[in-house]
């Protein structure tokens, strides 16, 4: 039997460990898509305890609590911080094969250095040794950041938000760390969702337009966007249960927007045809730009009315999709390329289902604008797993050239999720080390340590163009 | 090379040796799906030869013999009980890779002491011995399942099924296994098939409800279940290509029932308009009685109508469907949940590519009213394999709470198939003594125990609240 | 570390080592179907050099390279032969865990004599040798396909195409190799494409039809299908995204057919209502004459119009839908079987999601007219990797019974391409061979013989009754 989760954790051949500990261990940390928040980021306030620093924003966490029978009031309730890290210490020894586990270990290691195993016994010792490292470390986020020598923090960042922190954040002293924008203009593309008029008012005064049209919504993103490259901007997102793509005339488009506009109720199709057009402007715009397009596929979201209504949005009740995909996917990529301005595109999905589709789209648009101009992104949120990982690796590897992957993101609310891209890199040496102990790569250190620290740091800082 | 499937078969760490040999394998079984017909049980008459108990109903083994080019006659015709066996031999040494061949060797090792590899060559002696064993044993109903060590059996009846068989064996002397009924209302809710009106008529009559709208159908429904519940049910199990939900108002429903009865082809569609308001009022009355609702997806059934025309359904012809199911499943379990009556709920999928759907769906609707209350279905039908089942907890492991899985289930109509929970068992416990044996987990005796302990038999015990 | 891609690459057991190169290895080679050029084989010319063999047609090649941000010249324009190389060398050491990277070794080593690992820095001195080894060796494409031990090759074949080639090449002195024809009618389907009339114009001058209606294009389809019987033909290809089924009268099917020869834009729906009548008579007629009927589904093709406009189809812009398919497939399936008259057929699916569904949908239609009549393809294209083979096999030999496999074909368009079948049966055979070193499967050396020689060639000899 291994050790548990020591310094050779995942790592099962020789040259998983040659790879991992001389190459990708200590590359930096270019963490390209996340969901810090920059403002807590700017006034790096330590945490009062674990609970705080782990539970108190984090659904991951909260969903596996559910699942154990944990009452909602030790998830987002009023129980007390001890409690509520008991109940979670109790959960987390029932979560076998959840990445949970792991993370949640690596973090105790790496940030606390507590390597005991947190379970319903050893959880309130745990909560004091953690509560005295807080006490008597630096565990602001400025530190724990440093510490995990991040060099590029990307946030998700709205369209109207006034980037004021990651100004702010540029001037910081002694903070090297770049703490770029990211542009996710979802909530102007989502016509069909209530407080889509609210928004589009905010969006026309934030950026000086007049909104009476829909051609005026995108002269606003096309605003902002410039004032986001000028903040350091460099990735936009977006988020679709579905990739939209449905051509329209002027009339039925200007139609959907009005309506909307007037609190109609809008069907999900109709919507499609006022995304259509946005997104394709806004399309050109990044490429003019040179940024990087993120989309991310497949979340059904807020499934538990109940606990929406009682909490809100992103707090552990959305799931997997399972829509067609790949028809819309390539006519919309179709329609940028055709006019030359698809930029940079990296493809997200949240159904594992869907691998396949993704891995060979990438193939349709490549050019010699960028290496791998069209990424396969990597496992993301429910399949940020070790299965997940290995899959989206084998994948790539198997239909494109994982040897240009841009790598690792959090895509976390928290600050200490960066034990993340350690667990993805010991995946990744694991998986390569596997194929070279096999005789099935030739063994050349030179190629290998490239590949390696590629897919860790250097080919996202390439590919972003972060330098 | 390993001995031929041994005591250790499958068993391919030391951990997973232990796990299995001291905590899994002396557990009792509770097999909470099966098609076993309860008359049988308390008939209780032996077979006379093997082929009778291998070979009269089993359509995997039909299946396989015809996927060999094997005719009909040996399959479900009148050749001898001496040339089907022969013709199974011969097929099974194909079968390289399919759980045919393992149950039917755990089979033959468990309850007839034969260690011969089943093939075209040994088949004519193994039909011999096996026959001496029938005949110089005891291969009853009753002593199959007291011998396999099963506490719980849950049969699938129909709501218009009077139970006899149930009643009779709750006294039946020496037989110490509960028999219990579910409740399986498909075709209640199949309007669109041929023989809805007919079916309804029974159900009127055997419910005492004048049915002439379908308001008296959900009314007839609720008191079967009353009826079934004081049997002893606690389960409930509907079978779906894909989940219904279409919510229309009461007249649209009304005439979708009366052009059903009156013998008017339905659509599926509309089919639905009916089925949504049924299913949730059989939702509500089970959460009222404590039961579990089974909901299991994706079957495409009878694809070949000219030997559905020959010998009826449920022989073998049946497949796997691929239709999107998270939104409309999402709908329905929200528009209980909404309401506050969800019940525990067991979700199935007969399609893999459903895994991730299903898996993520739990957690939407979890709650404090059970550990686990949306669960994972263990891997089903098809589905039932080495790399099924293993999937199927990987992906609970990565996305739900494995320590929680209420665990396996036969779906069988054959009372040798138990040794079906031996070999998940045997995955199980393979699968989680190799995450302990390579450091992915904690090495904790208590734990572990709970946990093997928990999936074999506990668990599920817990759950449906048997004791 | 294992040798890098020595004699046992890929077996890592004893068992698999034996059975690969006990049984397997020498074993000759059935390739039922590519797309080889019958003419090329028929001239025998042999290549200039080494970029000419591998890089003039091979869109596997291309995608890699422009996936690498390779500019269009080196892949289909006009850059010189050796930088060409160059730049596939520098490609292809990224290519860590693509079966391009396996081919390309497999065949250095196997036609060239070349163990070197090719890279960057070793694609100049393997052009020299690799040129070297053409100009003072036997490439031409006769030479290479008996090198090869190919006894069977079925090229792709238009039902308007003279067959000139087979028919020359059959009258070959010392070519013993059966170069035979497939029918493939997908441009008599495809009413909803481009060049439609033409074609189906053509159709009729080459068969003799006056096609006025679309069973006149019927009555032309079967006798090319009689003209292709003549010259040997077994098989037919049909390949779709999805599976056609739509039963129209006659006047609509009719309507369809006279708006697709006027030149009209006809849905793909409507084109249903043509293809399902078109198919269903050919299906017959496969039926009759004793032929498989491949059925190809799942390619998402031609998506980067702009790369379209330039170079045309087959380039390395095809990808893989995501469609329902297993509706439509049974009931065309059962529709062919209700009338007696469902030929033996071949599923393959592109999206590795429809792998349960296929594997399952092979169940339904068996019979004891051949030894598993209805077959699950080999992985094909986009899944024709190691992943993508293994996970056939093992859904095969979950689902259905992997022993009577027919096995692997090429879908090539290369000479050297057929260290493929050598790079399938080491994934076979260690598949198989670690089933019986781990105690799986029984170990019996005449059964294992049958299975492993059936899967390599055997098996398909039969099916498809080639002797």
């Amino acid at each position: 039997m291994k050790n548990f989760m020591d310094a050779d954790f995942l790592l099962d051949t020789l040259m998983a460990k040659k790879l991992f500990h001389e190459f990708a261990e200590n590359m930096p940390i270019c963490d390209y898509h996340c969901h810090l928040n920059p403002k807590e980021i700017y006034e790096n306030k330590a945490p009062e305890n674990i609970t705080q620093l782990w539970l108190s924003g984090d659904h991951y966490k909260w969903r596996a609590m559910r699942s154990c029978g944990v009452d909602e009031k030790y998830c987002t309730g009023n129980a007390s911080d001890r409690e509520k890290f008991q109940k979670f210490g109790y959960t987390l020894q029932y979560c076998i094969g959840n990445p949970l586990y792991h993370w949640a270990h690596i973090e105790l290691q790496r940030y606390f250095g507590i390597d005991t195993p947190l379970n319903a016994k050893t959880a309130d010792g745990i909560f004091d040794r953690a509560n005295d490292a807080i006490k008597n470390g630096d565990f602001r986020p400025q530190s724990l950041i440093a510490k995990s020598n991040v060099k590029i923090v990307c946030t998700t960042d709205d369209p109207v938000d006034d980037l004021k922190y990651h100004k702010l954040l540029k001037n910081t002293d002694g903070f090297d760390c770049k703490v770029l924008p990211s542009f996710r203009p979802d909530k102007a593309l989502n016509a069909h969702l209530e407080g889509f008029a609210e928004y589009i008012h905010q969006l026309g005064k934030v950026s000086g337009v007049d909104i009476k049209s829909y051609k005026d919504v995108i002269k606003a993103l096309l605003r902002r966007a410039d004032y986001f490259d000028s903040v350091g901007c460099k990735v936009s997102d977006q988020a679709f249960d579905y990739p939209p793509y449905l051509i329209a005339d002027d009339d039925e488009i200007e139609d959907v927007f009005q309506r909307a506009m007037h609190g109609e109720k809008i069907t999900s199709q109709d919507c499609d045809k006022y995304r259509t057009p946005v997104l394709l402007a806004l399309g050109k715009k990044y490429y003019e730009l040179g940024w990087a397009m993120e989309i991310h596929i497949g979340a059904l979201r807020n499934n538990n009315t109940l606990m929406f209504e009682q909490i809100g949005p992103d707090t552990g009740f959305d799931s997997v999709d399972d829509c067609e995909i790949a028809k819309p996917l390539s006519k919309f990529l179709d329609a940028l390329n055709r006019n030359r301005v698809l930029p940079k595109t990296i493809l997200f999905n949240l159904n594992d289902k869907d691998n396949t589709v993704l891995a060979t789209m990438l193939g349709n648009f490549q050019s010699a604008e960028a290496e791998s101009k069209i990424q396969f992104g990597p496992a993301w949120w429910f399949l940020d797993t070790m299965d997940g990982m290995t899959n989206q690796m084998k994948t790539l590897g198997n239909l494109g050239v994982l040897g240009k992957f841009v790598g690792m993101e959090t895509d976390s609310r928290s600050f200490t999720s960066y034990g993340r891209h350690e667990y993805f890199r010991r995946i990744m040496c694991a998986l390569i080390g596997r194929w070279v102990e096999d005789g099935w790569y030739a063994y050349d250190e030179e190629i290998l340590k490239e590949i390696v620290q590629g897919i860790s740091y250097n080919n996202a800082i390439k590919y972003f163009d972060f330098d």
